[in-house]
């Protein structure tokens, strides 16, 4: 296939947008133009790549076809910066990464910032059923993900832990816990969790309340869908919750929260995952990654 | 038709959780419970109300019945609370509210914190192009939103403005402003954008430069999906954004984050959507959001 640069970048800009016009504002250009470099592609490849409905649809030839667009568009990317700015627009490579919601909130921000002014960082929540798929689409190039099992084309390496220890507010502790951490204080005491998918509380939960008898506990459920509102909604009194140690350091330190049962907590082990892809720019954000994981994660 | 409650409840678990197994484990049932359930609500509807997929896909009907189970469910909510501990459970009722990130941020955790012992909120993002669909599936009860038109079923007010000005770090605004706020400097400086739907800050841009020449301001973006981190990632001097003064207050007040356009931002209006419903506690949190609003917002 003689594929044109131009013509795959408007495939991937159609698959961002959801329309040929979002993909024409997006790019600077008029819809018709999108219009016929698709159409051009198309002819190209010998496939239909999309079905023409509101938001438009990408067929299994147009999803390779978007993967390999993003594949290049990081190369080009590349290229031009090596280039330096005489001849080339002179822009910082855009990296698409998914990383998680906690670990944004820690010590993803730090670790990228000193490359924030060379590379563009177009951070995606790590929803971690979803993360496997936008990895597989294309989507994102790399992933701060606790999914240890690798996305076909990926490599995967094991960054280190996030250690979370169940918290409260003092006022919220000595009010549920003044008798300690009992099995009856667990089975009333309010508790918040991120989303539905957070199963974090409840097997803290089942660990500390295993060797009881009787029915699973079914304490009263906040959720705040935010990390760092969620542990603001922890420091307010909420409910109990599970924070890792590297995010509640500075309010168990300036007293506005406690950890009440400090032996007991759960580790998550968080994992890298990239496309097996030379690219200079993933590469130094790897790198900075691996050695920011050894400075902040256990 | 007679409907029973335990069985709408069992569709409303089978719908939040996708499979039966997952429903059975939430309500502490067997799977085989559930399903009796499930079929024995299809026989008093006369209607298939569940695909068997993996996960379950609802029917239309389905879909009406489960709207009808979550608004039972808090009616009970309400009357258990009504009757006391005595012989109801004396659990708090549950209140799905779909809550804009900014907002989540800033004025919702202090307004609803006074009554987070006797109501659970179990907040959602709202995805703006979601809310929508959120409140009309009865996912959630209310929402917290940008979107002034009233989903059908639901009531609208006007709750105020987050206002929203352009703000970097104060060795960010030296660098790339030294020589004021430019059409040149805002073609080169980096920003940041919340994720591809937030169109703040390029709506800032056109505004700025609208009376300038030439095509469209093209510069370096970085997307951070989270709010409390966007702000975060704005102090780090990833770029500058647009914060709301509810938000950046305390950064400013400290010198880490300064306003370099403060005669130029974007006021966002909010408002309070809900399912027209006589419920004490969604009574209870529309006044309470209502008292926040008038002192939280402009």
């Amino acid at each position: 296939m003689d594929l044109d640069l131009a013509q795959l970048r408007a495939l991937g800009a159609i698959a961002e947008a959801g329309t040929l016009d979002g993909a024409a504002r997006a790019l600077h250009l008029t819809p018709s133009a999108i219009s016929q470099r698709l159409k051009a592609l198309e002819a190209t490849a010998g496939r239909v790549l999309l079905v023409r409905s509101k938001p438009v649809r990408l067929t299994p030839s147009g999803e390779a076809m978007v993967r390999l667009a993003r594949q290049v568009d990081l190369l080009a990317g590349d290229t031009a910066a090596l280039l330096g700015a005489d001849d080339a627009p002179g822009r910082p490579p855009s990296l698409p990464l998914a990383v998680n919601a906690d670990s944004l909130a820690t010590w993803i921000l730090p670790t990228l910032g000193p490359l924030a002014s060379e590379i563009c960082f177009d951070l995606r929540s790590d929803d971690e059923s979803h993360t496997a798929e936008l990895l597989r689409d294309g989507t994102v190039m790399a992933a701060v993900t606790t999914q240890a099992d690798p996305v076909p084309g990926c490599s995967v390496i094991r960054l280190g832990s996030l250690r979370y220890r169940p918290v409260a507010a003092p006022t919220f502790v000595d009010r549920w816990f003044a008798d300690g951490v009992t099995r009856a204080a667990l089975a009333e005491a309010p508790l918040l969790i991120f989303d539905r998918k957070d199963t974090l509380q409840h097997r803290y939960l089942q660990r500390r309340v295993r060797t009881g008898a009787g029915q699973p506990l079914d304490p009263p459920i906040h959720a705040v869908p935010a990390s760092s509102e969620f542990m603001a909604a922890v420091a307010a009194g909420f409910g109990w919750g599970l924070l890792p140690r590297q995010q509640s350091a500075e309010l168990l330190a300036r007293g506005e929260l406690v950890e009440f049962d400090a032996d007991r907590g759960i580790d998550v082990v968080l994992f890298w995952q990239q496309w097996k892809l030379r690219s200079p720019a993933l590469d130094r954000v790897a790198a900075a990654v691996r050695e920011g994981a050894t400075r902040y994660l256990d």
